[in-house]
């Protein structure tokens, strides 16, 4: 079984997840094959060995994380890899990969200059 | 004349704003007749000040700041508003306003849905 994760920095304040549980919800309305787990850097649970170890449990053989980021400096390039790379070990038979950031996609920064025009 | 601009929080690695610079790129090729300033929060510049600066000096007499953040945590709930409020104080007859985070945005959560959909 297949299954995703939306990995993201994490904040002090617990209404910064909102975009985050609104994406999961929606991953999981138009995807229900395949589960979705949020994972946070920091300052939010769960923790991306955390979301990993859940999904693992259910069954899951094959993780995609994605990073929702939109730029790629020392979190997604030190922190990020060496945490993805504690969890393979932990499960050597699962196939875990990777993404870019989100902020990497031209459909991603379309819709946010889109929205910028709406607004003007 | 209006102009936008694209704020963000700003990290230590300079490659961290390459999504940014493409941005707005994308919004002056598709809005070549509205002004775009990139702006940081914190550790890249400009700051909000010299974004705004910059474009009251060349004439723009209306602007808005578009947030590009997921979650609406403290920097954007404290810190951003007060920037916005030093802007305005400085420059009284700009009409000054700003967006919700991009994060807000259904079309921006499907896009990145999209996005994790086609890596799978």
């Amino acid at each position: 079984m297949k299954a995703i994760i939306l990995f993201g920095h994490g904040a002090r304040d617990a209404r910064w997840r909102e975009p985050f549980d609104r994406l999961a919800t929606l991953w999981q309305e138009q995807h229900p094959g395949t589960p979705v787990e949020l994972a946070f850097l920091e300052m939010m649970q769960p923790s991306l060995e955390d979301a990993v170890k859940s999904l693992c449990e259910k069954g899951t053989s094959q993780i995609t994380v994605v990073p929702v980021f939109f730029g790629q400096g020392g979190h997604l390039r030190n922190d990020f890899p060496a945490l993805l790379e504690a969890c393979q070990k932990q499960y050597p038979n699962l196939k875990l990969s990777a993404t870019p950031a989100v902020g990497e996609d031209l459909a991603v920064l379309q819709a946010i200059v889109d929205f910028g025009a709406r607004a003007l």
